[in-house]
Order: structure tokens, then sequence, then C-alpha cells
């Protein structure tokens, strides 16, 4: 089945305390491709956290001054290079600067993570369920780095409504033998193919996937299925 | 732009010796979404090792006789946790066994990584260039699972005609200010949303992307692009 990634667009500029879901319902009904039972809404952190207000006050002049907010919402530093600082953060992410972004926010500003991504997706969920009586998956995405390979890439912070991980182990393959693997986090695949049309500067925060397989469409959250504890991380 | 992503269905099982360009390119002309410049095609490896010869026997009912192979492909060992091996391969990969895979093999074979990805995706680019008259990006796929998250996802081993990394340092963001990052691994992306219409088990091989930014059909490699020397990468 032909999967189709729509950049949702009219979106506006987001401020502390907007009803987010309504605001995404709007703009994708409005859109020529509406808002269908199953469509997965990839909506990426930074709005999330404008509109919960998780911002803090940086010091506009100084291009370090929120290095000392990385090293509060950090619970482990990993690594450090020069400025880089690869952090654990409380939700048990790893990323750099504990995802603190200055990118996209006003001058004088940062954005913070949200407190917990999967309820911020859950309640987008909850509320176009309401406004529209429509049931989609949303996942909240952001961007980061890796080991191993150059280059950032969208992943997924939260979700609802659409699987994190799919266990395939056990299916058949092709060959009609048993796959060994394979889970697969079709959470941040959903959230890479989105960033292909949201970009980085275009001021494209949504993302509408339309033709998920049905059967990913269930309860979920990252938190349960994606983030690997310390003691079963063999790179920690 | 909306980004389309199809699968291409109708590629028979493959063979050793077989113009790999040339079957896909067909495959895709003769369906409903045809082929046209700028397409992106997202090749699974598992095709791309089989039609180079790139598998070796092993003993069907051992079912650690493979792991010989692996200690061999390996250039150097990362971690081991029970039968789990983490190497880096030749090609300077970080991912489990070698990269070496069991499904979708006939039994008593395994397949290895290709040769050099990149010259396997020029092969088909160049291909489908005489063949039809057409500019397409290709991306060889392959499944790795990574620290810190649970699940594997599909990435890029090889690439040619679409870029692996996209610049977007010094680009504007939003709101009028320099984007700080931003290097987006844009191969990697797509070959993430293409596993999410070819699956694991259900033998479609190739995923065609329609409406990827006519910016990104350049000459690339994921050897210069992507692949982190162990000296600039943080947990090495």
């Amino acid at each position: 089945m032909t999967l189709m990634i729509h950049p949702v667009s009219g979106i506006p500029e987001i401020t502390q305390g907007i009803d987010l879901g309504t605001l995404i319902g709007d703009a994708c009904s409005s859109s020529e491709f509406g808002l269908t039972n199953g469509d997965v809404l990839v909506v990426t952190q930074k709005i999330v956290s404008k509109a919960e207000g998780a911002m803090v006050e940086i010091d506009q002049n100084d291009p370090l001054s929120h290095k000392p907010i990385v090293e509060r919402e950090a619970v482990r530093i990993l690594r450090r290079r020069g400025d880089l600082i690869i952090t654990e953060t409380k939700h048990g992410f790893v990323c750099a600067n504990a995802g603190i972004d200055l990118s996209n926010v006003a001058r004088g500003q940062a954005a913070l993570l949200p407190e917990d991504s999967d309820r911020s997706a859950r309640r987008i969920v909850e509320r176009i369920r309401h406004n529209y009586g429509v049931s989609v998956g949303v996942i909240i995405s952001d961007t980061f780095g890796r080991p191993w390979r150059r280059g950032v890439t969208d992943v997924a912070i939260g979700c609802a409504g659409v699987a994190a991980v799919v266990d395939l182990r056990g299916t058949e393959d092709a060959l009609g033998r048993e796959l060994m693997v394979t889970e697969v986090c079709v959470a941040d695949e959903l959230a890479a193919a989105a960033d292909l049309v949201c970009g980085k500067a275009e001021g494209i925060p949504v993302a509408l996937v339309r033709g998920v397989d049905s059967q990913w469409l269930r309860e979920s959250s990252i938190q349960d299925e994606v983030v690997r504890s310390p003691s079963e991380d063999l790179f920690r």
C-alpha cells in the first residue's frame, strides 16, 4: 500500500496554553487532504514545548548561556567534547545538550523537552477524536544525532494511538522461514519519514502520514517500548 | 510537497549475476506509478547481496555456524553479550554480526554485506538512465540496531544520485535566525521511510519515493558523507 506524507501548513506561531490538538486538527481539516481514521500526525517537539510552556529564559548575548540549563536538565553526562555535551535526560533519552534547543524559538529563549511527550501525544489524539470523531495516531518527533554515523535524523520522543515498536519475531519471511530478529521501531521510521517533508527551516511543524498499516494503530508509548534502560544498553 | 512511497512489487527471487537495475526499472515501469526523473529507489541490501553473489555457505543444522564468518568479516568487535556481537565492518558500519543475515535467504546460506554499496547504487542509477533515459536516485538500505533505543530501523549503507547528508547550517530558521546545527542524514530518513512499506516479511525488496526535494539530487556517497571515523566518534 502506498504511503503518503503531507506537510501540514497553516499552523501559526505557537504560544503557551494554546490547544494544539484543535489547531492541528483544524489545519488538516481545511487542507486538501483532510483528516481520516488511521492517519498518523507527526508533530515536531518545538511546538509542543512552546504550547506547554517548556521554555526558559537565556542571555541572548551569551552563546553558552544555555549550558548551565543543560547541566541541570541532564541526569547523566555521557561524553563531552568542546561545547558538545552528550546527555541522558530524565526521560531516558540520550542526546546532545539534554534536548535543549535554540533554533526556531524567540531570541532570549530556549526550548526544553516536553515533560512527558507520550502524554502530549495522547492529548492531541483525544482532542482530535473529540472534535472530529476521527481516530488518529500521533508521534512527537525531535532531531537527534547518533554514534557511528554523521548527520542527524528525526526520532520519536512520544507517541499515542500508533505502535512504537512492531514485533515481527516469529512471523515467516518470504521463504517461509521464521524471522529471527525483528522488532522494528516504526515510530522512529515515521518520525524520519515526516522530517523529509518538514525540513528544518521551513516552518512546517507537522506532517500527516496516510496509509500506515492498520495493525499498528493501538495504544503505545515511547517510554515503555523504546527507551532502553542503562542496564540493557551495551554502550552505557 | 507531498511525498509518496510506493512498494515495488513483481520483483522475482534474485539470483547471482542478475541485472538488478533492469529488473527494478522494469518492475517500476510496468507499475501503475511508473518511473520518472527525480524518483528515489530504496533497494534492500538482501537482493543486492544475492545479485552480487555476496553469499556464503553455512551449516543449516547449526544455529551458530555463521559466527566464525562474523569474526572474519568484522574488523573490530565492539561489544559481546551472549550470542550478540556488535561489530565494526570493513566499510566502517557498526552493526550486529557484521551485517550477516540469515533471513530471506535459502537454508544453508547467509548473506554478507555488498562489497561496496555506493558502487552497487551507482550501477543501478546508470542502468536505469541507460535503459529508460530517466535520472533517479538509489539508496541501498539495511536494518541496524542502535544504542539507547530499542527496535531496529532501516538505514542507508550505499547511495548514488541523491544526497546522503544535507547541510542546513547557515540557512535561516522560520524566525530569521541562523540555524546552528543541522546536517540532516536524509539518506537514512529515506531508508527508514521506505521500510514502512517494505516491511520485513512481505517480500517487497524495493520502494519508490516520489516528491523528494530536487536540490537533494546529486552525486553522493554513504562512505564519504555518513560513515564516521573512530577518531571523530565519541563512543568508540
